[in-house]
């Protein structure tokens, strides 16, 4: 489909982590664009933002924004989602929404392409994009499942800043530089922008990342726990999550151990289904110490799995190691192939 | 007893960032020094160190050193306790080696001294501390598994570079300045010394610590692994690490899996059996973000748990994050509490 010819698109966050990285991959993909508008907060409206060499003002995102719209890609926050996102579909936009407002909401389909693709065709205007821990970790587990069938997943993160937004990652470099300078560090943010207490992320691990629940698990980790079992349509798959924020800049990195359910494939024969799987680079080869890692993943669409090793208890155990860019694959990028598989699948009235 | 009437003490590695430790925690805890020697590589030797208010020149490690020495502290490498313990034995020295050496070794007891203190009554000379990971994990499983039996544990660690020693912890601090400073890392150490590849740790996280086995797993996920089942006199407890170097100076966390083997204690009853353990911390409280952090643990010499919550699916699985100072419980500390016991149950012949 030509440009010409293409969809109206409007990208809501668009000054923010994400609705850059969303901004490089709608470029990137070349993905077809007829009109763009680029909407934000009152407080960033008017900030001038290039796409495809052309200067875009960012507008301030109101109901009326979404009028003749027929692409919403939302990364401005769950609250901003809860309001503007039926007042888009009103108007006939499909939004793709990059917050966990609408996840578990049993009427929104959570898609990640390679795996649930074919949910979309139920999707009643908005459309949810996983949680990035999520995506990665689903995105490696689903050929796995297929093939072999899946019974436990426990998975401990070591996940990078820029999930919490630029602020965050500049809070992180200043504590970083100041620590270097023999300085204390000065948390304000980290682990979590709107809760009661602050810790120094630089040069420490942090094992919150969201709020807590009642039940003692954090946000995060039932995003995780919840958002695994809905898009792999499996409610008795047993999954369990601690998650955990590093002073690490972009990418997520995650230790998974699994049981799969039938049969009990040796690393090479998982090593090849996982190879074979979309969106899915193998880098595994302890002798030549070829391992992902987050810094290698900045900047690719790949989810990178590696250390695939069999437990040495159980003979249906497996241990794994999956890496991808948290604002890639994790968010913008799997947000735009949402929108494609839209196109794909004709799912979208004009 | 009194200093006067105290033992004769060398330490071997007295210049190395576990060396220094040793020392600090032997004047902290006041340990009956009669005659200390400062023992290193020749490289080292000459260099002056101050205990207690007093210079000592430290000489280069050779087999007369360990004349009249009662009790020898090893951190100095596997290879130079596999060629000087025996030496130090055949004098009459009980050696506490700090490295992997002898851990394996059916004739040497591997100890941490709340856990299995007995043990040392079969010391042929030699005995093992065991590796910092394994240490303070086996520290918090301990109590558990006297309560309720221990069938399953899976760890993933967050370990700190200072466990590679003081040049890894230079190399951290001087690609972190690279970085912020805009230019590139420059990887020389980590993730091993002695290894082909080297990695950039600063706002990275590299699931290597220590060589690959033939069997895909790291030898420190195998010393974990193994010296776990040895210090819990447990063959058939099925344990499986995934082991990473982040970059933390000090304090290596664990998110750590369990299975019980009897019962299904609510969360508030195994906060209990871990606050009474011996030299365990509890520090759990969701509600006011109360969890250990490496940054918090540093120079104390507790294991610090928390983040403790019954697993969803498993009424017999709980999770927790174990946090503990690597050079002190997972090393200089616990290399003390062994010479202690050593006293203690007057296993040292004078």
């Amino acid at each position: 489909m030509a440009n010409e010819t293409g969809y109206s698109v409007a990208v809501l966050g668009a000054t923010g982590a994400v609705g850059q990285q969303i901004l490089k991959t709608l470029e990137d993909k070349d993905f077809p664009i007829k009109e763009l508008k680029l909407l934000s907060s009152k407080r960033s409206a008017g900030k001038q933002i290039t796409f495809k060499g052309e200067n875009y003002t960012v507008e301030e995102a109101k109901p009326e924004s979404f009028e003749g719209v027929d692409i919403g890609l939302f990364s401005a926050g769950g609250s901003v989602s809860k309001e503007l996102a039926p007042e888009a579909v009103k108007r006939g936009t499909i939004v793709i929404d990059n917050t966990s407002a609408y996840r578990m909401d049993e009427n929104v389909p959570l898609i990640v392409p390679e795996v649930n693709q074919e949910a979309l065709k139920d999707h009643n205007g908005i459309i949810a994009n996983p949680n990035c821990s999520t995506i990665q970790m689903v995105a490696a587990l689903a050929p796995v499942r297929d093939k072999y069938g899946l019974k436990k997943v426990i998975v401990s993160t070591y996940q990078a800043v820029s999930g919490a937004g630029l602020s965050a990652v500049e809070e992180m470099k200043q504590q970083s530089q100041d620590i270097l300078d023999g300085k204390k560090a000065n948390p304000e943010i980290l682990p979590v922008g709107g809760d009661k207490k602050h810790y120094q992320i630089a040069f420490n691990a942090i094992p919150q990342i969201d709020k807590f629940q009642d039940n003692g698990y954090t946000f995060e980790e039932m995003k995780m726990i919840n958002e695994t079992k809905k898009i792999l349509e499996d409610k008795d798959l047993a999954v369990a999550a601690t998650c955990v924020r590093l002073p690490v800049e972009t990418g997520h990195s995650e230790s998974v151990y699994i049981e799969v359910e039938n049969g009990s494939p040796d690393v090479t024969e998982l090593q090849e289904v996982l190879s074979a799987g979309d969106g899915i680079t193998l880098k595994d080869n302890p002798a030549e110490q070829e391992y992902p890692m987050a810094v290698d993943s900045v900047g690719l669409p790949d989810v990178f799995v590696g250390r695939i090793r069999r437990d040495l208890d159980n003979d249906k155990g497996y241990h794994m190691w999956i890496v991808s860019d948290n604002l890639l694959k994790g968010a913008a990028y799997n947000t735009v192939q949402i929108a494609e598989s839209l196109v794909r699948l004709d799912l979208i009235k004009k």
